[in-house]
């Protein structure tokens, strides 16, 4: 049973019902334009990571603003973006199954498609439906440069993999995925361009390793909204997947921001009603666990000094009132900063994209839910 | 852009793509079955939460097995609900703003509404909507009794409340909303108790102020799955509104369970698929923060000693393979317990529900996303 939409373009932002999810357009914008110009001359290519928005409508803008395409994280997500016009995704992450090989496949008969790979069975699986699509897939190696998640070992047992793909007839072997995903919220700037200086390296010596075995590899992708200048700075990455960075959340504003890294503005936003005051040092808000996903810590009151969002249950924000501070009265309305942007956006239909304090437009989340 | 059901009646389970939310359906009607004998013959009516499962098909399960309606958070799961044809709702929190209550009220005039006050300004505000829409509404007043989210203090605030209610009109003042929130999870049973019991005497008292005051309160409504017999066999409580008990958790799970709380099977599961084995103590799955939420803790790896679900990102999930345990194979699927049910169904457009490895239904996830 479909749900209205959370709100109509020309809408005053006090007249959209809460709890909604709110993006700050001339923050968006700045922050697609910051990004641009950090990496203007630099010799990367930005491939915007749409898994922090899962939104064609965000994802064709990035592409406008210069990105050669996007990252996604699941083969439905990158369905719904080939449907909505992008033309080049590539899925970050490994895949396994026939079903969904056979999706990825075919999918590569519309678009631009690449994929990660860290195993050489699932290497010649997914050559396998791209043969029986008649297709082509561009197939990244993905290396553990820190994140000690998925991928193979730098050095030998990527070029052992990297002879497996290039056996693989129907898979033409792009370069390495090389994310170091915890990096990016190391708190200080001196952890995190070490932990890049090690990733950089170890990238670097696998692609040379790769090289001189007659392997020649086209591309070095990874960095993260944290850490891109210092991916940059390496030499090494031809191409950044930055994706919170449009909206940045509660846990990103506690890391350390300074040169190189740009400070990007918070765009994205949970907008809710107080309502209940029970007692004087504590306010109860509409939105809860079901709004805003709490994982990497709680939602931050936007510029209301004193208010601070201490627990949350499915359907109630606790916020605490500092003595002294402006208390909200019931019906007040809060913004919300959320506490990680990409699993909260997942919450919401669509975006309400505010500007001036009207209602510009209404982007559906268009990957909603898309998790196979 | 709609994504496709998560299976097909007929469906093996082997067959169900990933990640997908499964019941069993075994262990469900057994969970219905489990809580209709805990509470047969002792004086207490079922009204079960629907904030856990967000489905009409289940709701009307419910009331098939003996309840006598549903509890929700919102007033969009509450229109969900009655269109799907439950007829009795309460709306166990409280409702700020007028368009919310303007919905209200005019669901009232197709179903038995309840809706739950702590403020007096908000009672005449919903009273005021229910006399433009022509309905009548039942109002209950919340009390705080252990919780510390909403709710008047028990007593005289309760008492002064309940005046104001008795001046509305189109209110019928219905009694109070009882509910203690965090006591579900104080693991030891002694500790739950002690708990309820002074919950309990809160609302007794309450309601003797009240009946003492010419203010008759004819039902106390509260408890949840972690705690309902002790409600139960205060005497105090009319009504026990436990959700969690058809599915249960892993959070859940870490409680001590002894009579008179009867043990629930686990009914809901995350089934996802390993895809990755970069080393070998760790498995990596298809189903992260936005499969199962880990407001409450990881996911259990369910029947498979050893394997332990670390962490999470968005659409990996990290499991430990302890020294000796039987590891799991790329391709292999898994069963997940998720942390906290609630906010893990709402990540889902639908539930699978087997019987026999063999998918006998799907049932939408009615009011998925219904936040306002």
């Amino acid at each position: 049973m479909a749900l209205p939409p959370p709100a109509r373009p020309g809408q005053r932002v006090e007249e959209v019902d809460t709890p909604a999810l709110l993006v700050d357009l001339d923050a968006f914008e700045a922050n697609l334009k910051t990004l641009a110009d950090a990496v203007a001359g630099r010799g990367v290519r930005v491939r915007a990571h749409a898994k922090t928005h899962k939104s064609v409508d965000i994802a064709l803008r990035q592409v406008a603003a210069g990105a050669v395409g996007v990252c996604c994280q699941k083969v439905s997500e990158a369905g719904i973006l080939v449907d909505g016009g992008v033309a080049d995704v590539l899925v970050s992450n490994e895949v396994v199954g026939e079903r969904k090989l056979e999706r990825l496949a075919a999918l590569a008969g519309r678009a631009r498609i690449g994929i990660c790979i860290d195993d050489a069975a699932n290497a010649r699986d997914i050559d396998a439906a791209a043969r029986r699509a008649g297709t082509r897939i561009d197939a990244y190696i993905e290396i553990d440069v820190g994140a000690r998640r998925c991928g193979v070992q730098p050095g030998d047992p990527a070029l052992s993999l990297a002879r497996a793909i290039k056996d693989c007839a129907n898979l033409d072997f792009a370069g390495l995925q090389a994310y170091h995903g915890s990096a990016q919220h190391f708190r200080g700037m001196a952890e995190r361009r070490e932990a890049i200086e090690r990733a950089a390296s170890a990238a670097n010596q696998t692609r040379r390793l790769l090289e001189s075995e007659g392997i020649g590899c086209p591309t070095v992708t990874g960095a993260g909204s944290g850490t891109f200048m210092f991916e940059v700075a390496s030499g090494v990455y031809d191409e950044i997947q930055p994706g919170s960075y449009i909206f940045m959340d509660a846990d990103y504003a506690k890391n350390d921001w300074a040169p190189p890294q740009p400070r990007f503005r918070h765009a994205l936003f949970v907008l809710a009603t107080v309502m209940s005051r029970p007692v004087p040092d504590r306010a109860l808000v509409d939105a809860g666990l079901k709004a805003s996903s709490v994982d990497s810590g709680m939602p931050m009151v936007w510029e209301r000094p004193g208010l601070r969002f201490a627990r949350a249950s499915d359907e109630h924000g606790v916020i605490e009132i500092a003595a002294g501070a402006a208390a909200p009265a019931p019906g007040e309305r809060l913004l919300l900063v959320p506490g990680h942007c990409d699993p909260t956006v997942n919450l919401h239909d669509g975006y309400v994209c505010v500007r001036g304090g009207v209602v510009e437009c209404v982007w559906p989340v268009s990957a909603r839910g898309a998790v196979f």
